[in-house]
């Protein structure tokens, strides 16, 4: 029997990666093309195909599967990437039907969240559980809902806007949906250190003012936290606390087995997932307390977009 | 071909109520038991055997395909009540057990909330929905949360609990969960008589001040209301504020085609619903504005309780 293979793809706002995944989760090949510097989309998806062309000749003596994609606003019913902030090209553009069409092969798109959530299904952390949530936790807040074995779509294709939910009403202002008190305007590494340049404003001798206003980020408080500054605990502290009241309100919504974290910010560790832990309990329903996990992905990070995105071809009837 | 039946429970604190409902949503006979002067649950199940055993009999020139069963705490994956707060037998009870064992005859369970959107969604305004969100707004908040066409019950059968979720942290007390400032402790009819109470203290003049305190209630507000006093508008404002913040949050979960109202807190009509639907809206992300229906439940409110339980059984594989 020949090996089954899917090419999963990840579009970033800078670079699209790429790789042929089999079912196992192994890469057998990957590889990248810039985003950003094409104009049109046109001109991309022309660039995607003359690498995806050959690579799945390469691969010939495979079972070619499928491609599947995450890119920021993939919608799955509709194929189309939708408006998305992070990339240049506007509007709906169905990139699934035009792949699908010049190079003759089913293709299934999401958004990154959401095929990190079946990456982890397939492969990794969630491999034996039906109802999990992903929540990913980089430069914004995203998240993936599985419910009995299933991602959560919804009736247009956008379920699982976790990182957009209010957790703070009236609290500080999104950057760009202009949201008042959003967890992503709190727990994304964004969020993050805004929270910190304001602590160590009010804080003088915390260790935090000794980086210049670019170099405040997660890892820069992560580091002033491993020497103890206080102020730098109270920024992973009052995070994590915003993160744990949020847990609290997805779990009474889907009651998943675990919260799968996921990102640059969980880098932080106990400085933030401690009180998260503590803040979801607090607020959970005394019947609720004690059962909910709070996991780490297991998916190497560098390499966690493309199994994602490969993933999603496992869950289609394609092979 | 014989009609198919279903027998629908719907078990509350005080009474228990039950009907014969055929597929179309129609009530062939239908009755009640007291629920609360059962000092123990075998005298209540010996008590309801007794009764459904000859309704069955009476039917028995129709399919009789199964019973539904609508209760507070009820679980499907368990077919138990697991200590549910108004009723008075505690710890966990295998009602659908009992019941299917001591009538040969296949029976489920859920909440009312979850029974109630099945209704909606067999016989009532969710008719031709795959993705709506159910709220019951009585004495307390529940929900039930239907995404591509089923039920969600999260790993161990207790999700949809929106009533519980925080709307705001650290705010009002709940009188039994003791959680701080959830929807239920705002939005429910105890919430608003509370709501109503500390508003009439501060505002001598206010017509809610010619009521004697027991009288405060959703009803009352309402009358005041509608006679253009100030104070019992701004109650359901407030309310309506709460209850759409929270509606926001719930659509970025599950991106529902529309949220379903039932219950009696809901006669406050556009006093309540307006006020719910702009802050709705207000917290909806711009992609998903205008686009969600609030929709007020299609089911007669005495029927809908029996009618929901009755509809679990079309959910299954019964007939």
């Amino acid at each position: 029997m020949t090996m089954e293979i899917a090419l999963g793809i990840d579009i970033g706002g800078t670079n699209t990666k790429f790789g042929m995944v089999n079912r196992a989760g192994e890469i057998l090949e990957k590889g990248s093309l810039p985003t950003g510097k094409h104009e049109t989309v046109e001109e991309f998806i022309n660039a995607l195909s003359n690498i995806i062309h050959p690579l799945i000749q390469k691969f010939s003596d495979h079972q070619f599967c499928g491609i599947g994609i995450g890119a920021p606003n993939g919608n799955y019913y509709t194929g189309t990437i939708e408006d998305a902030l992070n990339l240049k090209w506007k509007g709906s553009i169905p990139l699934a039907r035009i792949l699908t069409e010049k190079l003759n092969i089913p293709c299934t798109i999401t958004n990154d969240a959401n095929a990190a959530a079946v990456g982890e299904m397939k492969y990794g952390a969630a491999k034996n559980m039906k109802d999990f949530i992903m929540i990913t936790l980089g430069t914004g807040v995203g998240s993936g809902i599985v419910c009995d074995g299933k991602l959560i779509y919804g009736h247009d294709g956008f379920a699982g806007e976790l990182g957009h939910t209010i957790v703070k009403p009236g609290g500080r202002k999104h950057w760009s949906t202009d949201s008042e008190g959003s967890l992503e305007a709190y727990a994304s590494a964004t969020g993050i250190a805004i929270t910190a340049k304001k602590m160590r404003a009010e804080f003088p001798d915390s260790l935090l003012n000794q980086y210049p206003e670019t170099e405040i980020n997660s890892k820069t408080v992560y580091d002033c936290a491993l020497k103890k500054d206080a102020v730098a605990i109270e920024v992973f502290r009052y995070t994590g606390q915003k993160l744990g009241e949020a847990f609290a309100n997805f779990v009474m919504f889907s009651s998943p087995e675990a919260i799968l974290l996921f990102g640059g910010v969980i880098k932080a560790g106990d400085f933030l997932l401690g009180p998260a832990k503590f803040h979801m309990e607090r607020n959970l329903l005394p019947s609720s307390r004690g059962k909910i996990n709070l996991i780490l992905s297991e998916l190497p990070e560098a390499d966690a977009a493309i199994l994602g995105a490969s993933a999603l071809v496992w869950e289609e009837d394609f092979c």
